[in-house]
């Protein structure tokens, strides 16, 4: 049985590492920082104090960490994962990252007889903690076969997009989705707000129809409530919305819907809103509700 | 058993108007193509020669015109309903119109003591032929509930949203969220493309995660094909958002993403798009994928 690497324990890696667990793999653990790896290693899991020790002694190791430069620092830096993993091993790059970058650790990998997946997720913490994510997987179908019963512990929706970069491409459209249907539910909600209707009395009776979303039954009534807790962070989704424009940009695609989410996260961030959840965009749309109208 | 006016046996309206009968309702028919009423006049409907006629010889009488404008008409005009309509019956229009004109046809109904409701739908003309409407009502609960029975005839998911208007307003949140959604799948799906991506793949990935929603699953795989046939045509489209814009600036609401949806659809009109189906949307997008990137 493969021993597994795991690197990024925070609130979305320590769930899906501790499905690992309990599906009977060993574990070898590395997080920056290691008191978020604790309760893992009581389970069993063995600390490492790098990612390069966690490379050299694993055969598939699994990374979901922060930005874009943090995956480069620990695939590509000194002590690193490709510096250190053994030939014939496998990298898994389960965080939301650019899709170019994918694509570089792939050839890096390939040079050094690694096989290499993008596998970004979606779900959130509870999707993790349910095992229900989505992984939507870029590269090579054996090495995709390989690490699909790990896959299969952590997720439900689990796809092989395409080569190398293509599950983070995939993750941007689900983002692009996503930034344009927050706006929608936003702006629906607060005309209904506004024209003086029960806003929940109109989720009811359109949710059903043309207009539902998994986002307007589900974050809606939260930013209803104004419950603006992070299930999704709106500095994280930032950063996605980042990447998928550097992304089109690159491949001469105009995105006019995402550009004006993005904009507006931008202005939700610069007033303080960057650790509440997405659905906080819904606080432009009030202070408009409660403005000079 | 009430007497039912119906005016308006469009596409909609003789789907809707064929309930009723079904139902066991007398129905006086009035449309401004006679032919298109043929079909119920066989099934036993009335034709009478104008609105008035239809108002004069009915206890409830249903609207589904075109654009406000025919609802002003046939509700204000001199051969028009309130103007022949007997004291204690009800008008119900039906035709997604404006909020305003709808609370101006109830205070002139109300002087007359005919009840009046607006009662838009959504569902388009699937929904219309298998009576799963959704129907949102603005009005006064004792009218609505004398109505009622006829709504469940050509509906499921029937709601009393508010005072007159409400049930425009709450069309108006429907389309709303759908504009901006709508402009969420076309740049998702466009960026898959471009990104060499199978996109019929990325939609069975992401379609029950949180990028999930009715246009996804059902209109996306429509364009994908090429298929720009109308469900709801554009230049209806245009019509509702033209009403959104219009309310949300009478009270003073900011709606960006409906008016960037709005504009974008326009642009598809003037390039001869206007009786396409709404998911047509994505030719725009379909452009700059095989253009010069």
């Amino acid at each position: 049985m493969d021993t597994i690497g795991f690197i990024g324990t925070g609130v979305m890696g320590r769930s899906m590492a501790g499905h690992l667990l309990e599906g009977g793999y060993k574990l070898n653990v590395y997080n920056r920082t290691r008191s978020r790896a604790d309760s893992l290693v009581e389970k069993g899991a063995v600390w490492l104090d790098s990612p390069g020790a966690v490379a050299a002694n694993s055969d598939i190791i699994i990374t979901i960490v922060g930005f874009p430069i943090d995956v480069e620092a620990v695939y590509l830096g000194a002590d690193g994962i490709l510096a250190n993993a053994k030939s014939g091993s496998v990298v898994v790059d389960m965080t939301t990252s650019s899709p170019k970058l994918a694509a570089r650790i792939y050839e890096n990998a390939a040079e050094k007889r690694i096989g290499s997946l993008d596998a970004p997720v979606s779900g959130g913490d509870i999707g993790a903690r349910e095992a229900r994510l989505s992984i939507m997987v870029g590269g090579d179908e054996d090495v995709f076969e390989r690490v699909r019963p790990l896959f299969e512990l952590m997720g439900k929706n689990i796809g092989l997009l395409g080569p190398a970069g293509s599950g983070q491409h995939t993750k941007m459209s689900n983002q692009i989705a996503i930034a344009n249907g927050m706006m929608g539910i936003c702006e629906a909600m607060a005309y209904a707000e506004k024209a003086g209707l029960d806003p929940m009395g109109v989720i009811a009776c359109i949710e059903n129809g043309a207009a539902g979303s998994w986002s307007l039954s589900n974050l809606a009534p939260r930013f209803l409530k104004g419950d603006f807790a992070p299930g999704f962070y709106v500095k994280h989704f930032i950063k996605d919305m980042g990447i998928a424009l550097d992304s089109a940009k690159k491949m001469n695609l105009d995105l006019p819907g995402l550009t004006l989410a993005n904009k507006l996260y931008q202005v939700l961030a610069a007033k303080g809103g960057e650790d509440f959840g997405t659905q906080a965009l819904y606080k432009l749309y009030k202070e408009e509700i409660n403005g000079a109208g």
